[in-house]
């Protein structure tokens, strides 16, 4: 993944220190960490400190008047917003909002707006576009700090998507040959007829077999079934032909 | 958008009442009614009710007192985890582990654990799977708010994004209970102590469980199992305590 480093977070005028602090811990969780606080309205708070639960962004936030100066090197200017607006403000998806800001080289901020009545028009127009998180419309009202989790998740996803597949097996991946899964179907084939010479259940092999593909074994898997079936087998006893 | 009002979020043991009230407004943001909360250490609260902050999820909650009661229904059930174990429980990436959640058609349950400990074993093992959000390693403790607020957006995102699954489950899909799960897990556990009393896989019934839960059963797969399960037992015969 390239380093989310050229990204900070700005709050602007921020009301109640929580969430100050827990913008500050999801940045963290994030791999953010350069905060910017416009005007904080109680800053530094005790309140803050605990919710950042020592993550440490928080001690190295920067404190400064207006948006202009915390964005004022920034070649990306992206604003979280909460609104629909009248006018319309370039607008995009936190997803391509979010990919923009990952694979923008310069300096570059995503900025949210007070608890209580979000960004200015003067704060939106320093703003390259808008995202807004899609959420319902009967209950729209977002906690600044979720929302910054939120959109960082979004941003590391994009970051991520770059360089890691998405849905990888575990590290310690051990899958088996096809050989071996065979060898455990005739296994499991034995023990299925030994255990039920009837065979009540037409097509039981197959169905099992089915199941046990979809599970995509590992090999200390299959060993342990293996394992299993020849504890089964031993008690059965030998009665039937071997296959 | 497919409605996600067939999916609850289950708070296990929640410490701190901040939280719940923080994921009962995320779930409002994100468009979903159903919270669950096994065991709450500190329920109903003012703390809660402040940081719900009017969302009308609270006030429905349902408090249960352990796990099985709160997800009996299900025939999905997604963990999400924090932490990286030694044995691997089935994982999927958030955005797969959510568009499973979004296109089940039974009743389904999002699993959160305590914010200090997490979910236990036993409790990991009643679960389909579990998903976890890619956080930075160097600092990866997760607000349990922001946690269900992440998720609950990418679940959301999975169910605006369209409703064609490229690999959903098969057309007849007729999935199991998890307190179908449950039987079928207890029989298997009676059985391999029978067939081997000796025990000589250590994490054996476990293991096996995680090799079912990530197979995704169909009601019909489960009864060919336990009709296996039923004559092995028959044959091995009744020479242990029944369990």
């Amino acid at each position: 993944m390239d380093t989310l480093d050229h990204i900070r977070v700005v709050l602007v005028e921020p009301e109640h220190p929580g969430n100050i602090g827990a913008a500050a811990r999801a940045m963290a969780n994030m791999g953010l960490r350069h905060l910017v606080l416009v005007a904080p309205v109680d800053f530094p708070s005790p309140v803050a400190r605990a919710r950042a639960s020592g993550s440490g962004t928080l001690e190295h936030a920067r404190v400064v008047e207006t948006l202009d100066e915390a964005i004022t090197d920034c070649t990306l200017v992206i604003a979280a917003s909460a609104r629909t607006r009248t006018i319309a403000w370039p607008r995009k998806t936190p997803e391509l909002a979010m990919r923009d800001l990952a694979i923008n080289k310069g300096p570059a901020a995503i900025v949210f707006g007070r608890e209580s009545t979000g960004l200015t028009n003067d704060e939106l127009d320093r703003c390259h576009l808008q995202t807004r998180i899609p959420v319902d419309e009967a209950f729209s009202s977002l906690n600044l700090g979720c929302a910054v989790g939120v959109l960082l998740y979004e941003l590391r996803r994009q970051a991520l998507a770059g360089s890691v597949p998405s849905d990888g097996p575990d590290v310690e991946s051990d899958p088996c040959s096809a050989a071996e899964m065979r060898l455990f179907h005739d296994h499991l084939g034995t023990v299925l007829d030994k255990s039920d010479p009837e065979g009540r259940f037409s097509n039981r092999l197959r169905q099992m077999i089915r199941i046990f593909n979809r599970a995509s074994l590992q090999a200390s898997e299959l060993r342990l079934l293996r394992g299993f079936l020849s504890s089964l087998e031993a008690k059965l006893g030998a009665t039937n032909e071997p296959r």
